[in-house]
């Protein structure tokens, strides 16, 4: 036998154990529910491309950070860093195929040879969801309906959801002849909740003066933090940025369809947001734990204009957000709120003697078939073991034969019945 | 703007539409119901993965097949191309943090350069489970009886699971001193349903000699292809292989566990069942849609003696399998059983006036809380425009406002109901 090969992982690449495997099954299947509810559908898109498909628009930085080869065929291949370029590829490649507005999620890998750091890290999963080909208020509205209802569904109802719109943002910059300076501006504003109104206004007086530099500071704190502040805020960034139009009168009809839907109190008018220099043209957003603000947002995005641009004439405007799920559950856990368990195992059939095996096995059989998980453990090993294997598992009921019925016990609470027939067990675990 | 880039996957890779990825995800989500049934849990291991890990072990046919590359620190990496070798690293790496016996599940994407034709992909999906940690024939069956109870789950009821144990067959090759032709036999054995026994015969003999050929060839036959022959054919290659020993008894006792939970007729004593030259040591089995042999087998596998050896000195026994989903897919579509379908929306709230947004978002929020799944159209186009997409996303109810009270019209049937609020609507949804 030769040496032994040391297992471990690549450098900022993990495993998942079963309970944190667990949670994230978990968290996903509900969120599917929800996307579905809302007539999402799924679609899966290749983990490898072509590096021309992938790259052809991203900045040097991205670039950098793609794990990139040349296959055996010799092809210039890529592994995807997001889902959001596979998307638009998709759209121009299958656009015959679909029907529009379509709407889309997409639960997967992506990877970015990024610094490994804390919570950093190069394999991870993104949960996009879009709705491509309108341009309406209404689906604006639904995508921010849908946050909302999707993070409730995973438990997660105190949250604000923070939006703005580029349109009215570079309305105003313009206004004020900061067009050209519009990428320093979002740079700088995008750090406001991390170094503050003070920091940020030296860095603008420094590229706008110190009068833009004020303006920008009034504009983007709007009229107040509050969700009853919206109007005010909309009313102030109107003026500020001259006037009524299609962008203003957007931020007002989605306003309208969350009071009419009963919704509006999640959501804030927050004129600071502007996703930096992201591709957005339109409504942006971020989503803050009310209890944890500090993790960042644990969901974002915004509308474009023209998704799929890069490969076709056709123009499909679209709206979407990404949940950050490796994040969304760092907060659960720090907030207590995780779903993370061993195991779905309800019953275990302990194992007194291997000549009884047929007869555990049967049971489990049975308890399966009334909808009742089961396991038999495979051994006649020692009780302790077996205890302590249930119990590392998770799993609720330990069942013992005994003068030919069964003994069930809650290893909990170790409360227990005894002389039980397998229909009278069913009906004993079926009423806890 | 620059020229388009032609939106194209590579050769091998595939998008998948909505109606394929709901059918994945839906028999997915099914599998995975039952996977926990039984008490197993999922994990999660990197895409990526140490060449070196990946392929100490591989013959020189896979490493040709396998996307291996340096990614930009200079390290020899490659993309998984099973789910089994990942499992073996990961079991020795966290054998602390695991308890045994230890049941996982993983469903996810594996990657081989190989050569692309019908049904082959680059990239598809693996479906495996496994026990490790337990040598009893308790875990051996519970493999089996979950291969069955998984593949029932998901509508697959005429299936014949076909099994045997390389054990028998290695004491029947001794005892007629074919050990060292091993190989030889083994490869010509699995070629039996391709190219029939009488060419089998042929190779054997130019390896064996024309006796042993004949030896084998019955040996491999058993005593009939039925369920009820179990027994029988258990006797015969007991007498073959030169008696009683572990590996017959095991074989009994599985049978015996088979028939005292009774689901004995499903599974079949088929000596022929060798899988070639995988690394199985003990059981081994393949599985037959009834009504479409042809396609081959859509879920394998079988017990080895030692998983994580190349990692560690510890023995780790375990016994696994794993669906083809994409060739059971392809099975079920041929049968007319396929899942696939356009979407999961059941209600369409058609927009006759967008000012009517409002009343029409608050029906679909209602009607979601209800647990009816629904969506507005966004844009008050022509109504022919509203049903075609209806129609090709599946959705079954189109609901229209008149006279401020609803009208829902099933657009399949086109039966209508009128004049309805909302709650009497949700209930008429409800009725059907």
């Amino acid at each position: 036998m030769s040496e032994l090969i040391q297992p471990r992982v690549l450098k900022g690449f993990r495993d998942a154990l079963p309970a944190s495997e667990i949670e994230r099954s978990l968290l996903t299947e509900t969120l599917t529910r929800t996307f579905r509810q809302f007539g999402f559908v799924p679609i899966d898109t290749p983990a490898l491309e072509y590096s021309e498909i992938l790259l052809r628009k991203s900045d040097g930085e991205t670039e950098k950070q793609v794990f990139r080869f040349q296959d055996n065929g010799g092809r210039d291949v890529a592994l995807r860093f997001d889902l959001t370029v596979p998307f638009a590829r998709f759209v121009a490649e299958h656009k015959e195929e679909l029907y529009f507005p379509f709407k889309r999620y997409h639960i997967a890998k992506v990877w970015r040879g990024e610094k490994p750091q804390a919570g950093r890290y190069r394999e991870f999963f993104q949960c996009d969801f879009d709705i491509v080909g309108s341009d309406s208020a209404a689906v604006d509205f639904e995508i921010l309906a849908l946050m909302k209802a999707a993070l409730e569904s995973i438990g997660v109802t105190k949250v604000t959801i923070r939006l703005s719109h580029r349109g009215v943002f570079n309305r105003f910059l313009a206004r004020y002849n900061l067009a050209d300076k519009s990428e320093d501006v979002l740079r700088a504003v995008d750090k406001l909740s991390k170094i503050g109104a003070e920091e940020v206004k030296k860095i603008l007086s420094e590229s706008c003066g110190e009068e833009n530099a004020e303006r920008i500071l009034t504009y983007i704190q709007g009229s107040g933090t509050k969700s009853e502040d919206y109007k005010a805020t909309l009313n102030m960034i109107r003026d500020m940025a001259g006037g009524e139009a299609e962008d203003t009168k957007r931020l007002d009809d989605i306003r309208t369809l969350m009071e009419e839907t009963g919704i509006a109190s999640s959501f804030v008018l927050d004129p600071s947001i502007t996703r930096g220099l992201d591709y957005y043209t339109g409504v942006v957003y971020e989503t803050f734990l009310d209890e944890l603000p500090s993790i960042g947002s644990v969901c974002s995005g915004g509308r474009y204009d023209n998704l799929a641009g890069l490969y076709m004439k056709d123009k499909v405007p679209g709206v979407g957000s990404s949940i950050g799920l490796d994040r969304l559950m760092a907060g659960l856990e720090a907030l207590g709120q995780s779903a993370a368990r061993e195991g779905f195992t309800e019953a275990a059939v302990f194992n007194q003697d291997a000549r009884s095996m047929g007869a555990y096995q049967k049971l489990a059989h049975e308890l399966r078939l009334a909808g009742i998980s089961a396991e038999v453990f495979p051994e006649a090993k020692k009780m302790a073991q077996q205890y302590a294997w249930a119990e590392k598992k998770g799993i609720t009921w330990g069942i013992l034969e005994a003068n030919g019925a069964w003994t069930v016990k809650n290893l909990a609470t170790r409360e227990s019945a005894e002389g039980l027939d397998t229909k009278a067990l069913i009906h004993h675990l079926r009423r806890q």
